[in-house]
Parts: C-alpha cells; sequence; structure tokens
C-alpha cells in the first residue's frame, strides 16, 4: 500500500494511492498516518479495504508522509562511495545524529536555504518509518518493526555541521530540511529494501545515482543496532545514508545550493520529490 | 509560578503548586502543560486565578513538567570547568547535540541503566522551556520566547557518546535518560537565570556543586543562536550544560553508575529530582 497525507500543511488527511494513481480519502478509517495506526493489525485493516469504496479526492499539496514523528534519526556515511567522496574512512559502526522534527516538510513543499548558508546541499535516502516500538530488538526481527519505506532528502549545511562546533545536528535540523514523502510504501511492496535505486537531480544535471546494496550497513542491522541506543516508536524515521554524488564531493570545485534551484529526486517504487529552493522565510 | 503535571506516565495532569506548597489542579483550566498554554497570554491568564479556587489534589508520581517536547536540544561543554575535567578546550561557539524526546521521564522516576553500559554518568543542567516559536530571534527579544525553566538531568552514557562512531545522540538517548522537572518555574519568577547555583548528590555524597554564573553562553546567547540554526517551538527544551563533577572528571579513576544507586540534585528556586538506578528494561 501506498499511504499519503494531504492537505494544507498542519491540516493534512490522511489517504492511499490505489492501483490505478487515484487518490482515496482515508479520513474516515484512521485519523492520520501516525501513532496506532502504523501498526501491522491497523494496516492490514486498511488493505482489507476496497479502495473503491472510498472517496476519491484530488489533493492539493501533498504533505510529510507520516505525522507524530518524535526522532528522525539520521545514519552517516553509510554508502562505501559516498564516504569515500567526503575523504572519511567508511565507519566500523554506523554513525547516528538527529535532525530536528521542526525539519520535516512534504516532499513538494520549499527549501529554505538559511541565512548565512554558503554550504546548503542535497542527500537523496531511503527513510525507515517505524511501525512499533522497538527496544532492544535482534536483526532477526527488526523489521517486524518496520511500518514502510519513503524517499527523504536530508538537506545539509555543510558548514553549519561540520565547521561551527562538532555536532552534526546544526547542519541538519533548518525548517524544511526533511521533506519526507511522497508517500508512505508499506513493507509488503519492498520485499528488498537492499536493492533499491536512487537518484537525484538538481536543476536537471543528474547528480546522486545510487543503490541501496551499496549500502555499509541495511535496514534490518541498523533497527536493531538503534535499538540498543534509544527506543524506537512508531512515527519516527530512519535515514539510512545517502550515495555519492552530494555536493560537497564534487571535483574540482564543490557544488552548493542557493535560493532558486529544483531538487529532483527518486527511490524505485517509492515515488518522487521536486523542491524549489527559496530564501529563508522569517 | 510552578507548573507541573501528575499522574501515571502517559496520563498527567496539569497542576500548580501554591505558595502554601499545595498542589491545585489546572485540569478545568488547559488541557495539558504543552503548546499554547505555554505563551505569555495563557501563563498570564493562568497567574490572573486565585490558587485558593482551584481543587487540592495529592499528587502520586510527578511526571515530566512539560509535555508535548519535539526536540531536546543539549549544549556540550558549556562551563569553563566542567570543560577542563573533560579535558577538552571551552568552545568558541555553543556545541549542540539531540536528546531523544524518548528519553523524557519525570524527575523522581528510575533511571535505567542500559544494557552493556559501563560508563553512565550524571550531569545536573538548567533547562529552559520554549514558550514561543523562535526562528532568528535576536538576543534582545530572546527571553520572550523562553516560557519558564526546569532542572535535568542529562543521563550520559560516555563510552556510547565518544567511543562508538562520533556523535554524542547515541550516548544520550536512552529511556530514562532525561528526567525534567518537578516544576516548570515561569520566567518572571527566575529574573537572574545566570545567578542559580546546582548541586547533585550520588548516594547522599555531593558530586557536582556549580553556579550558573559559569556558564560560557547564557540563557539569552543561546536561545538566540540555536534559532539561528532551527526553530524553536513551544514545549521545546534546551539543557544548557553541566557544572564540574561528573562521573567521567573524578580524579584519580572517574566514577560509574550501576544499579541500585540514588542520584539526587536541584537548582535554587526550581527544585529537586530523586532518582533511583536500576537495570534496563525491556
Amino acid at each position: 500500500m501506498k499511504l499519503l497525507r494531504h492537505g494544507p500543511a498542519g491540516a493534512e488527511k490522511p489517504a492511499l494511492l490505489d492501483a490505478d494513481g487515484k487518490v482515496r480519502d482515508l479520513s474516515g478509517i484512521v485519523a492520520d498516518i501516525a501513532g496506532e495506526a502504523l501498526s501491522d493489525a491497523a494496516l492490514a485493516r486498511i488493505a482489507s479495504i476496497d479502495p473503491a469504496s472510498l472517496p476519491e479526492v484530488t489533493p492539493g499539496r501533498i504533505g510529510p508522509c507520516v505525522a507524530g514523528t518524535r526522532k528522525f534519526i539520521c545514519v552517516g556515511l553509510n554508502y562505501v562511495d559516498h564516504a569515500r567522496e567526503t575523504g572519511k574512512t567508511p565507519p566500523e559502526e554506523p554513525i547516528l545524529f538527529m535532525k530536528a522534527t521542526s525539519a520535516i516538510i512534504g516532499p513538494n513543499d520549499e527549501v529554505e536555504i538559511p541565512r548565512t548558508s554558503v554550504k546548503a546541499d542535497w542527500e537523496v535516502e531511503l527513510g525507515i518509518v517505524i511501525g512499533k516500538r522497538a527496544k532492544y530488538v535482534g536483526e532477526d526481527k527488526a523489521l517486524d518493526h518496520v511500518a514502510g519505506y519513503c524517499v527523504v532528502n536530508d538537506v545539509s549545511e555543510r558548514a553549519f555541521q561540520s565547521e561551527r562546533g562538532g555536532q552534526w545536528t546544526k547542519g541538519k535540523s533548518h525548517d524544511t530540511f526533511g521533506p519526507i514523502g511522497p508517500w508512505l510504501v508499506t513493507r509488503d511492496e519492498i520485499p528488498d529494501p537492499q536493492n533499491l535505486a536512487l537518484w537525484l537531480d538538481v536543476d536537471g544535471v543528474r547528480r546522486q545515482t545510487g543503490t541501496t546494496a551499496n549500502m555499509i550497513f541495511g535496514v534490518r542491522y541498523l533497527v536493531s543496532y538503534i535499538s540498543q541506543f534509544m527506543t524506537l516508536e512508531p512515527g519516527d524515521i530512519i535515514a539510512t545514508g545517502t550515495p555519492p554524488g552530494v555536493g560537497m564531493g564534487i571535483k574540482p570545485e564543490p557544488v552548493y545550493l542557493k535560493a532558486g534551484q529544483v531538487m529532483t529526486l527518486g527511490i524505485d517504487g517509492l515515488g518522487s520529490q521536486r523542491q524549489q529552493t527559496i530564501e529563508a522565510r522569517d
């Protein structure tokens, strides 16, 4: 199933995308794509409904594909070739950092370039959406805690991230730096999350091309690993790292974002995003 | 005013502590100590009520003093003498990192020692609770965005923090690593947040003694600074760093927590906390 949320920011309604690409209203079935609605039982209940029996809606804006996210956890340098382009040694265990949940936006919303930013960058990533509480979970059970997957653009300001005091969260948390969606694709539709192509263009120029087959730490491992350090809750998102091709890795000179550009990005089976960049709002 | 939340975890009710130390029910006035209830207007409305007109309640458990926290932002090495005890140079600008909001507990709840933990440590800190959205706020206006203050124990696992891949969040985010409260003390009661004594005992032995006068970056500066990188929202918490005396700084050998110990800690005017340490739960 492909679940989505549509409507004005902060007032989105739940829906699903049917096999014909029509958007069907779920607001009579679940309050939101959040919390308990992400459990296996709730997802099975939705799956049991004939989509044709649900009202068709014409969405305006598409919102973030999940609500109620309390943790937006990111994995750093999780593709061997991306680690190399940044000049770093591939990590021996996952590097974790947090992105502010206030950075979350819809997949096609505008992305702000922060004031004083000179190194704004892009990162297409496979996002994992947690469906069931996970604490000290083994790899063998890890996928039981995953509701599904989505596209994430882990927008980053490299100077804020690495030249302003040492912890990455500072460069990852500006408003709009976390487009997610368009859909939360339930895990039954993605039998092998380690074999998905990812891509990202800036102004029509292909910048990132990758496959989740090149992840250093895969989905099962990451869910299990993170659950040793903190408890994952329904609606939490794990952004699993980015393949090569970020702006800071471009030779001979890095290339960074400025206002007035367009990023488009996508992942096999998970849909695509499109963001125009703008000057930061107040 | 001293605002608090009491009752079972996840079902706390709002209340205030009156001048005689009696707890008065606020559940007829505000839904929770969260969101819009943290605005100046809402706090003024509560302050205008005669506490004697509110039902007296006998609280069992005291919960976290604020709900709906979406960001738990921590400042690292923000006391010159604490920076020294960890062997680090005082930072030139604030070091920021995130603590998972799932770590938040009440002030007297049990603190878990994670499985495989060997370096669990304590950190008494002044917590700032945001009352009004803050983005690109100047220092002169920063306090307008503060609802009040509370005691925070920024419980930390030093091996997870520094020996497991480089970003601190991993050692800061275990369940129960964020006791907050007992009270949210509104900012009118704390005219000078840079002149508060802090202390922490472990098993009755005084371990931390400090004053917020020794902060490198004060409350006004921190709110303004953080708002340049991310938008602060009502209910967000900033833990402003810890004074000297953490376990990792004890000579000749560091001292760390194990299950079966008791931490007590407090800050002038903000009340005190007491946590028993236990083995991690599933």
